[in-house]
């Protein structure tokens, strides 16, 4: 059997294979892809917040209680961290988790950026790999830092922000501005102190807020994540917030904006790639003779003019 | 006299009009700043760090002590903050800066997204407007968030990364990856709890880093910023960068990388612009019909084929 027949037999190390030749921007992972893309339907969900706020331990006491749903669970971890770190911090954390051995669950971490859309290009193409393999729910964690938190509210139907009680975490949610991109705010940790007042102050700010689409009104929640308290409430936030994109038909409009973001980091990607193969077009620039529009025409190989605003 | 005229005469009123039509993205704005592009040449600093860090009054005493040195200054806030803090909260705090009187700064906010290149490429195309109007140094001062903190290394010559003995400031630090995009680092508020500790967490961490180029080595700093203590050894160690950068023909390096940059934002910002405009191809990639390759190539009018990988 190939690989498209693997795949649709139900086999795992097929799908992992599939992501890799994905992530890596492989030609055969295109063209799989390609066969494979519109498959399937989950929902999914994206967890972001600043590194230590406990997003790991959160999303595997809520693969738990998918699984006491007996929903089948995909976890994707995305590690946009630098070479510094190898990008290995979040996969390593998830790879301990405890459903590793759980048929009915499969957990993946992308760090890499050879996909043709790069890092963000990987995640959408994973997304669409792991919804035609069948799973029911898709959790995209990734460590809140650069423009990962905006990008994972791009591609998830529901996105929770992952916050605690430590000093700076609300200061830096309400100028991050991740504020109006999370559906739903767990303060994670809750058992710590000031707990309560963060929760007040999330509130108090959100009810300032720009009204949501469908009137939505983003749920404050709490939880502490080691002891399980507070995960049912949190799913079911959760849940609501998928019940309410349904009810007014917002579901299509989650899609169109991944397709959207998925194109775009196709487009940049090729910007990286072009400019740093036209190194002669780039010297113009710095020397002053070549406008960075008439450089960027060039590299992409537009006639002059077409651009023009 | 036209705004290119007055700008050479060096009104202050036309750099700053200059500066608005760039950043509105106004063929006007773009047609004099092909003119004066790649005249001049200033020290670009830029400054990065959690919000909170101090930075604002950091940059204040980096003015008081450029102006010391006989030093004209311009101090460019990017806020890349969302449309929740209207992008805001860095202009109003640098206006209050007490340097605003002094007809040898020049301080300017940029938080629009009009210009061609987006935010990012608003700051590029300003920095060359202030360097042609012949400032001598050039602070960029970004709320570290998002993408901000790695785009302003790649557009300053020495990027100084502001934390503070705050929980979690080292370890955000580390993961976000700009340890090795900074050139130098600065604990402010150091007479708060914790200062030794973190500027020792620093050293140990830059010790096992990767070398950088011409071998240098990033030095820590302290200040309090308010009572000025630290600001000469800041002012030097931003000082001996650049005299390293000179030194090892660093800087050509430093301007390429830049010209790349604004290149980069344009075409990203065309991807934006370019799906934003093609709903009905993004509808059919949505629907799994057209692969985002081959919407991307459609939408920037590339012949199918050509951006095969």
């Amino acid at each position: 059997m190939n690989l498209y027949e693997r795949f649709l037999a139900q086999d795992a190390r097929a799908l992992a294979r599939a992501i890799t030749l994905v992530e890596a921007g492989y030609p055969e992972g295109q063209a799989l892809l390609r066969r494979l893309r519109g498959r399937g339907r989950a929902r999914v969900v994206g967890l972001t917040g600043s590194p230590g706020a406990g997003k790991s331990s959160l999303t595997d006491r809520l693969i738990e209680e998918a699984r006491r749903r007996n929903e089948r669970v995909a976890v994707l971890a995305v590690d946009p961290s630098s070479p510094f770190t190898g990008g290995a911090i979040l996969g390593d954390r998830i790879r301990m988790m405890r459903h590793h051995q759980d048929p009915m669950v499969f957990i993946r971490s992308l760090a890499s950026r050879g996909a043709l859309g790069g890092l963000a290009g990987a995640t959408v193409a994973t997304l669409a790999l792991l919804e035609a393999f069948g799973f029911d729910r898709i959790f995209v964690e990734t460590v809140g830092v650069g423009q990962s938190e905006v990008d994972i509210a791009r591609v998830a139907d529901t996105t929770v922000l992952v916050l605690t009680p430590a000093a700076g975490d609300a200061v830096q949610a309400f100028k991050a501005g991740v504020m109006e991109i999370a559906d739903v705010f767990v303060v994670n940790k809750f058992d710590l102190p000031g707990g309560e007042r963060i929760v007040q102050e999330l509130r108090t700010t959100l009810e300032l807020a720009a009204p949501r689409p469908g009137g939505w009104k983003p749920p404050v929640l709490t939880a502490v994540a080691p002891k399980g308290e507070g995960i049912p409430e949190l799913f079911e936030a959760i849940e609501a917030h998928h019940q309410h994109l349904l009810e007014h038909n917002l579901l299509e409009a989650d899609r169109l904006e991944r397709a959207r973001f998925e194109v775009e980091s196709v487009i940049q990607e090729w910007g990286r790639r072009k400019t740093r193969e036209g190194q002669a077009l780039i010297v113009r620039v710095a020397r002053g003779e070549l406008s960075p529009e008439e450089a960027a025409m060039e590299l992409m190989g537009l006639p002059r003019g077409v651009e023009a605003k």
